[in-house]
């Protein structure tokens, strides 16, 4: 086990991230350092094949990371979609084709070390306040923006959840009442607007219109644009790109206001896979959000200076979000 | 003091509603049974008038009320603006023209009674989980919709304040990208759409295009419309007044959908003047939240039959929910 400066030992924990696609997994010490990095695509047949795979992966972490599995305290992890914590029951996830899931029992017995699992986007939240920007910070909220997009809270450092444990769930809050159409059913939900395949959407429908786009050329080079596609394009100063970028922005400050004037939290930490498409993802969020500050005096109150950051975990956001649940 | 059945006496305490057109106050019994009702004009000559004023209220309301001073556990107040609960201070207040008066020292020297201060709204949501449609319930949302717009949250059966005490400021979230100015500077905020005097506004946008309504004569036969007005003649079929109860409840359903995703909570529960302008205010509310329901399972998961109600607290909530800071 590695040692302080002070020659005590760190104490150790597993963080697993979970998701439809790939698990990834690593030991984690108090600092949030990785070792024994382990990731994989997800067998999602049954499951019980599942756990088996999350249980060898465990494992072969374990044996990587080369420390004795009595020293390691527990095993946290982030499942996508909705999670018992107390029971350790995984409700419902339609990534991992779950529904009902006995987990934790189930993965101690495989691997001989206490299991704790959250949902994945409230485990983010908290890996931010232990072990990113947000340390030191007691009430925050987390939005998690990829293919879903949802928020998570901490309110006196601990994750609110609310009273059916969808207490953030606001990809699916219509945030423009004209908006498109939402998987969920719905209508101009957030999800529907600043998701990764939404903004592709929005791009798409322009296209049609404007086939001058550096985007329409893309298009027909690759099978589908990503939500990087058009921010880069945007970067390049592409006009259809650039109006898809600034009402994508418009649309998401929105929200962000809202869950600001809701929660009034010291700090709101973006992250996800759309988050980190571009380096001027932030800026163009901030200029909508400073465009509403600007206009009404009530949401400039909230504004200190670093009030909507990115997260900078990066991809380990999974494991060190999971691995706080237990450290 | 008033005995319960068991012989045991009621405790009891002042709840003072100081608003910035009057101030209600009554001795308040845990059962909320009122006794010694007062209510007056404010005067808002000075913060020193003020609190004068406030002090001989409550010295009336023990007066009339009949219980020895001694007896009385505590005085709360429900003070419209920005409040710091702790320190006893109203930081801000527009309706009293307060800026940082120092209010529980100041009132506990005039009536010789332990006295908590705490914004109106938040008391009010204590007051509903204290005696009115939220007792037993431990996370409630309360929404005031009268001239301002504002919500306050209960959380393990306590105000949540958030960093600044801002927590639930909806008001002046945007709700409508493409809505009306509202008086903090923005645009389409909450506030600027679904408070008294928004429905008013917008109606009369309405006549200006269809003299027809019964409402353009009802103008030129008052000085001003009340939200009131617009529900009466919505309940008699007039085509304006319908379009514009149908697109205010349209926005108020997001709003609270909003809300009910970002805090998930067991109950939301609603209060102020437009809300008791109509018994059909509810009504046509539940029409534009079942319509969202119904599109989205999300949003589903979360409706129980009583999930959104209006207070039975009626005009009492201000002293009540006062009366609930100390009881």
């Amino acid at each position: 086990m590695p040692l302080l400066a002070n020659g005590v030992k760190k104490p150790i924990v597993i963080g697993a991230d979970v998701g439809g696609t790939k698990i990834a997994a690593a030991l984690v010490d108090s600092q949030g350092q990785l070792m024994g990095y382990q990731t994989r695509r997800t067998d999602v047949s049954s499951s019980e094949a599942t756990l088996d795979y999350i249980a060898e992966i465990i494992n072969q972490v374990i044996s990587k990371g080369g420390v004795p599995r009595k020293e390691i305290r527990g095993v946290g992890l982030g499942i996508p979609g909705l999670v018992d914590p107390e029971r350790g029951i995984g409700l419902a996830s339609v990534n991992l084709q779950w529904k009902n899931v006995g987990v934790t029992k189930e993965l101690e017995k495989r691997v001989g070390i206490p299991c704790v699992i959250e949902n994945d986007v409230k485990a983010a939240a908290l890996g931010e306040v232990r072990f990113g920007v947000g340390q030191g910070v007691s009430n925050l909220v987390y939005v998690n923006i990829g293919t879903g997009v949802a928020a998570a809270i901490v309110i006196d450092r601990k994750i609110f959840r609310g009273q059916n444990g969808m207490a953030g769930e606001i990809g699916h809050a219509v945030i423009d009442i004209n908006g498109p159409d939402c998987k969920c059913g719905g209508h101009g939900c957030l999800e529907a607007i600043v998701s990764g395949p939404a903004i592709v959407a929005r791009a798409k429908s322009k296209i049609e219109l404007d086939r001058s786009s550096q985007l329409s050329k893309l298009l027909n080079d690759k099978i589908e644009l990503t939500s990087q596609d058009i921010y880069n394009a945007a970067h390049n100063g592409d006009i259809v790109a650039l109006e898809t970028v600034h009402e994508v922005s418009r649309f998401l400050a929105i929200a962000i206001q809202f869950l600001s004037l809701a929660y009034d939290p010291q700090m709101i930490v973006l992250g996800g896979g759309v988050v980190h498409s571009s380096d001027d993802f932030l800026k163009y969020l901030l200029g909508s959000i400073n465009q509403l500050a600007d206009a009404s005096w009530v949401f400039r109150q909230l504004l200190t200076p670093d009030f909507v950051q990115v997260t900078k975990l990066g991809s380990n956001i999974g494991i060190l979000g999971a691995a706080a649940l237990v450290s």
